[in-house]
């Protein structure tokens, strides 16, 4: 990015659309079904559905270097598999040392981190939450409601990132949708 | 910050409020009077008004290194010195190269930045307008509407502040309210 092209964008609150669009990256049950627990539930839905979209992401052109501040919006779309809620494939900062904000747009929601040693938190999100991913942390974003669950994130250029991790090991928890709403569970096959 | 501890913070979009508070710092006209072109009607309203509240920003504990994303929000109120709107007093950050974004979350305004040659563009905000400020651009924001102009910003860790070139310096232009609403002006005091 030229220093001298300044690019003017909004974001729209209630659907998470940047304009102007540069790219959607869309994350659909058939790429990322492995994350779910579930995987018979996994394969119904495939069968029924033929595929679901499960997110999708929306970026811009900002480099990913140190000087700069890339950001996007994420809208994932209400629903299961199996008891487990629709979330994101969840990963590290490459640069584990580098921090990410999330902003709570619309919908609602949970941020899951959880640090090398397995140790999870979840931060409730609901529009006007800032999730803070401290330094060091994996995160993924569940939605734990009936709507779309849209936020807002920045993140240091230079951060990198590192999904290779979580799909080896995935979360020490899994958020299941029960009869009182969430309930974040011990991963039975967690690093394994 | 502990890495294990989380604080979860939620911002109010129509009032700018970050909870739990941490600080506010408050702007008044007796302190940054000298940002503003026309002096005479600055000592006016301090004369007539005793002070007044220019702007307000709400930080956080997030500390200022490397691996951190600081954020805040700030809170121009409306109205006019003279014909120059509101604004911040605005700054460069130490370590030039690196950005900063603003988010627009209420009223009406304007994000001013300036390269160190005293080239400036303006972008207009309002909810939902993503300001970015590439690295090595100076940022001074402006409540150019009838409300408390509020944004959410967030900048990198290790960005540094320098408020020093700017209130040597100035900005190259001035934005001035005139009955077709706002008008960039080049500023007959710069760098002097």
């Amino acid at each position: 990015m030229d220093n001298h092209e300044v690019t003017i964008r909004s974001v729209d609150f209630s659907t998470g659309v940047i304009s102007p669009s540069y790219r959607v990256l869309r994350r659909t049950l058939r790429e990322i079904a492995p994350i779910f627990w579930d995987q018979e539930a996994a394969k119904s839905i495939l069968q029924a559905e033929g595929d679901r979209l499960i997110y999708e992401v929306h970026v811009t052109e900002i480099p990913e270097s140190i000087e700069h501040l890339p950001f996007c919006t994420t809208i994932i779309y209400p629903g299961c598999v199996g008891e487990e809620y629709h979330m994101t494939k969840g990963h590290f900062h490459s640069q584990r040392q580098r921090a990410e904000i999330y902003l709570g747009l619309s919908g609602k929601g949970a941020l899951l981190i959880q640090n090398e040693e397995g140790e999870v938190r979840m931060i409730e999100m609901e529009k006007g939450t800032i999730g803070y991913v401290p330094p060091g942390w994996a995160h993924r974003t569940v939605n734990t409601g009936e709507e779309p669950f849209i936020f807002f994130a920045v993140y240091p250029g230079d951060a990198g990132h590192d999904y290779k991790t979580i799909e080896e090991q995935g979360f020490a928890r899994r958020l299941f949708k029960d009869q009182h709403g969430p309930r974040l569970v011990e991963s039975p096959n967690w690093r394994k």
